[in-house]
């Protein structure tokens, strides 16, 4: 096996969710899902499809009448994008593998704004890439924030590729709009590609934008900028277990994106390919109660924790987590597994996403019913007393 | 974008079946599937699970249950195979990638039997890898055979990886027991991995082995050899669309597989999963069924093909294609273009497979209907008189 494979890290969430198995007493926080099944009008659409036989192999590039849907959609919320620049993929982190194999030849220089969910570190290495990452920064009130002119340094005619994700798993930092121009601006002057990752871009809760969603690299860049935008049917339509997402690309490189999918996977299955025409035939009634609720669900789960002596974090403009520090624990795996085994909460360990990010939780607070938030805040709040 | 992604070739099937398009007239035998719809169980396991709910993330690995129904299904053909060696994939062609990504650092040889299915001598070059090629030789009654020396002289401990699909796609060319004892003795001593792509396996017609099945690696080798064999859902059970297969490995690569697919695909969907359960349930009502049809198809195709002048084909001992070659046509291209403009006859170019399978023709007779095949030699008889 290839040393670059045996030293890719596995998940320490898993890792803190694995002590947890078989507890059924643990208020499970630890993973980037909902625990909301996907609409029943979206479930119809695949067993419709499933009913009429839909079962044969299908566009590498996906179904002609969703990457139009999903052009509209898009269109929508950034600006005029042609179906053409559109691959539909197995899940939003098969279309950042597929833009990294695109992209990234052995030994290429990637750099990652970091923490940021582990796979999109690991893919780079995977293809035998030299990988930087330039660290956001803590504040004082547990927000985390971007140090531009380090970023801007950092980014070099040798950097092939940038990924950066906002809003950002897990600590809910959104790239402003001066942010991404100047961004945008130096990948043009060094030649290098930015790889967004903008799979939460509906998830945003500040109201400043004229779509209601996150700022995205596709309202400022022009159809042959150096750029690959991907996203998921998994957060804005409930879809995680689906496996379907999708990437926007310059449409110089829609045929050779063909390829790579028909090397990686060939294609998604036609039903499930159904169901996100379903989705985005109702995004207007779906999306917006989606939004609303996760809303709720930080406006109820942050305060409580702010509340918490100790506790120090920031409620997210973006993103479906709060991240978090608890003064006297520096050690955010051990915390995790201690919360897990002591506690019954369970939560992801900072490590996880980054060394910086040690001594951080990420609590997922996409719960559907939001009482557990606050039972989860109880059980922290009781723990944390009895450790005196 | 890579040079590596650029160099790749463009489906030459897909070249002539796009200059089908819009053709209603045509007879369509250019894809590896069959046109039969998954049978009705199958499809009403995934319909049950999506209304029961269940669409949320699963297992990297694959479903403990599905895991363990796929180990039973291969030990019951292939002797005792854990569950442990078992990852389930979005695919065939997704366990290849995964495996390439598992074996191959930018650089490595890899060496291939050809004609093969293009994907998989496009995966090495994706990672970087060094791809070297032995053909297999064209005999005078239209078979094809494998010079076992020259193979076994071209493993040498340089040779990272072995790729070897039998039963073959596109000749039909199946590995005897003998030629695989040989080939992985010599793979023992270089060190050598082996990527068996054994989806055809249950579509073999020569009966002598124990199990109906083709003869495998996995009949031969021990648990620890470095072996990755690869299978799929779709030909043997009729799921070409749903894109679900699985990979055996050595024990020790299997937590290491689970990250790769983490950083790939995540999982499959577990309403696919649920349905590939159905069909393992039901394999001996529903694969045999398939198996007496194809052999029907073929037993039918091939007299009729062997009977028109210029002709040459063989039975295949295995999968669901006649390649043939025609006396004065040696430019497979044109030839299945003109086909497919002039006959309305749709055959997929030998050159797709391999430089040395230009001036052959791939004619998949997974025919759900026997007369459609019948109709199709007519075509090409008629166009061949036609010809002068």
């Amino acid at each position: 096996m290839r040393q670059a494979i045996l030293n890719l890290e596995e998940s320490k969430i898993r890792e803190v969710a694995n002590a947890g198995m078989g507890r059924a007493d643990v208020l499970p926080f630890w993973f980037g899902e909902s625990d909301e099944i996907t609409p029943e009008p979206v479930r119809a659409a695949a067993v419709a499809a499933l009913q009429a036989g839909e079962t044969f192999y299908s566009h590498n590039l996906g179904l002609p009448e969703l990457r139009q849907a999903v052009a509209d959609y898009a269109s929508r919320l950034h600006g005029p994008i042609a179906a053409e620049r559109i691959a539909i993929t197995s899940g939003g982190v098969n279309a950042l593998m597929l833009a990294v194999q695109m992209l990234v030849d052995a030994g290429d220089e990637v750099l990652a704004v970091t923490p940021v969910w582990p796979n999109l570190t690991a893919q780079p290495l995977i293809l035998g890439a030299h990988l930087r990452c330039v660290a956001l920064q803590p504040q004082p009130d547990g927000a985390w924030a971007l140090d531009l002119p380090a970023l801007l340094a950092a980014i070099t005619p040798q950097t092939r590729l940038l990924i950066v994700n906002s809003p950002n798993n897990p600590t809910g930092w959104t790239l402003s709009r001066a942010e991404q121009q100047a961004i945008l601006a130096r990948c043009r002057e060094t030649g290098t590609w930015i790889l967004a990752d903008e799979v939460y871009e509906r998830l945003y809760y500040r109201g400043d934008t004229p779509s209601g969603a996150a700022p995205s690299f596709l309202d400022i860049a022009v159809a042959d900028d150096r750029l690959v935008a991907v996203q998921s049917f998994s957060k804005a339509f409930l879809m995680t277990g689906w496996r379907l997402g999708w990437l926007t690309m310059p449409p110089a490189m829609t045929p050779q994106m063909g390829k790579l999918l028909e090397f990686n996977t060939s294609c998604a299955p036609v039903f499930v390919q159904r169901a996100a025409l379903a989705a985005l035939a109702q995004t207007d009634t779906i999306t917006p109660r989606i939004v609303a609720h996760l809303r709720q669900c930080r406006d109820t789960l942050v305060p409580l924790l702010q509340a918490v002596p100790g506790v120090h974090t920031s409620a997210a403009p973006g993103g479906m987590y709060a991240f978090l520090r608890i003064d006297g624990f520096d050690d955010s795996l051990a915390l995790a597994k201690r919360l897990v085994a002591e506690a019954g909460l369970g939560l992801a360990p900072g490590v996880a996403f980054a060394p910086e990010a040690d001594g951080w939780l990420r609590w997922c607070f996409a719960s559907k019913d939001v009482a557990r938030l606050r039972q989860g805040v109880q059980r922290l709040r009781d723990w944390l007393a009895g450790q005196g």
